[in-house]
């Protein structure tokens, strides 16, 4: 039962990534007519789903592999690597979706960074550099002390599920913006709900319903790596501990 | 040293809180003629001061509440009270924010619930709802069992964070729409960042360290209630346990 709930909730997590990824090319691939790597509007619709795809789901892939139960036992460093490596994986995704929006804004003469969801949005991907920066001296790579670990560890953890929120803040406001644009002169607009409005905000819901069940994952004792000390052998996958 | 870094805390706390209800205040006041509470666009510009101040400051506060020492000894009677009360004062200002706009709108005939802002608003204070009402029936009325409350109290404890972090993106989301609706016309646009824009940006990004802030202090264990059968007398105020 608690390895099924546990398969369960990985299957749902999986999909809703899954599903939120494919709802962001669904929408740009249908009401903005798709995708390109030229400088044009078609560059600009890689945009949100290189950031949902980079920010919030491989981010949250990457987040999660000290969850899975088979990270618990043996040698900590393949995990570490898988860690780091599917991070480096969100990090390039990342870019490449701010490459798409600065390309397309400098073709078209439009100014870089004035929004407030680019403010958010910048800020986060730069606290994503710095805590993949620091993530891969500090516990990556061998110099550094068990009590620098031990004391950086809390922040390193905190900022992991920071970014994570800020993230997706990110996202709402840029499908938000990005809705207020696109159905500015259409024949209906945003406030009466036309097919597209309905989609991308129900994308945006989901990718706060997808956002939500991975911080609870992050936080709660159950999907943690038992403490030193506390035999695995005969415990429950995923039992709670208190 | 440790009681100067938590008094130190404490006040840079405060002061954020405060700062991002007078920046709001400046904003709706300096630039959107101030208030009023009759249906006009001045009771819309209650609407931002009333959210941040309710789901954000007050709602912080409120959730701090058992982070404060003075709360870890004694009866923890009168620290619930506070902290059902003052929850309870966030979200009366927050349907006070939800009347504002709603009076607006239905007095200009502008649709309601339309952007993905209010989508994630809506939800956000229905969950702020729910949350109230579970944590005042199960937490502070005497009739339910140590088991059902030590069940509920890691999802009380993960939903109060998560309303916290979904109400900042909901802020976010709101000041951006706001300057692209109201810059929309100016001689200078959103684009070209006039004094508006950059101090409602600023205002936002103000909000969002100071949600970053006290969800750092939600989690950290350092600042949580000392444990059972951990002696507090000999403790000092805020030392790390691991």
């Amino acid at each position: 039962m608690a390895a099924g709930w546990f398969h369960l909730s990985v299957l749902a997590l999986s999909s809703l990534g899954l599903i939120s990824i494919l709802f962001t090319i669904y929408w740009m691939h249908s009401w903005h007519g798709g995708f390109a790597w030229d400088g044009s509007i078609l560059m600009f619709n890689c945009h949100p789903v290189l950031m949902v795809a980079g920010m919030v789901v491989v981010y949250s892939a990457a987040s999660l592999v000290y969850r899975l139960p088979q990270s618990w036992v043996g040698s900590k460093l393949p995990w570490k690597i898988t860690h780091a490596s599917l991070h480096l994986m969100a990090f390039i995704l990342t870019v490449l979706g701010l490459v798409a929006v600065f390309r397309y804004h400098n073709n078209k003469n439009i100014t870089n960074l004035y929004s407030l969801h680019s403010w958010l949005g910048i800020t986060t991907v730069f606290l994503f550099a710095c805590q993949w920066f620091l993530g891969f001296t500090v516990f990556l790579l061998p110099w550094a002390s068990v009590w620098l670990r031990s004391l950086l560890k809390p922040l390193h953890v905190f900022f992991g599920a920071s970014i994570l929120s800020l993230a997706i803040a990110s996202v709402i406001s840029g499908i938000n913006e990005k809705l207020f644009f696109s159905l500015k002169n259409a024949t209906k607009p945003y406030s009466s709900l036309p097919g597209e409005a309905v989609f991308a905000n129900s994308t945006g819901m989901l990718v706060v319903i997808f956002g939500l069940l991975v911080l609870y994952v992050l936080q709660a004792s159950s999907w943690k790596r038992p403490q030193v000390g506390i035999t695995t052998e005969g415990q429950p996958l995923l039992r709670e501990r208190e």
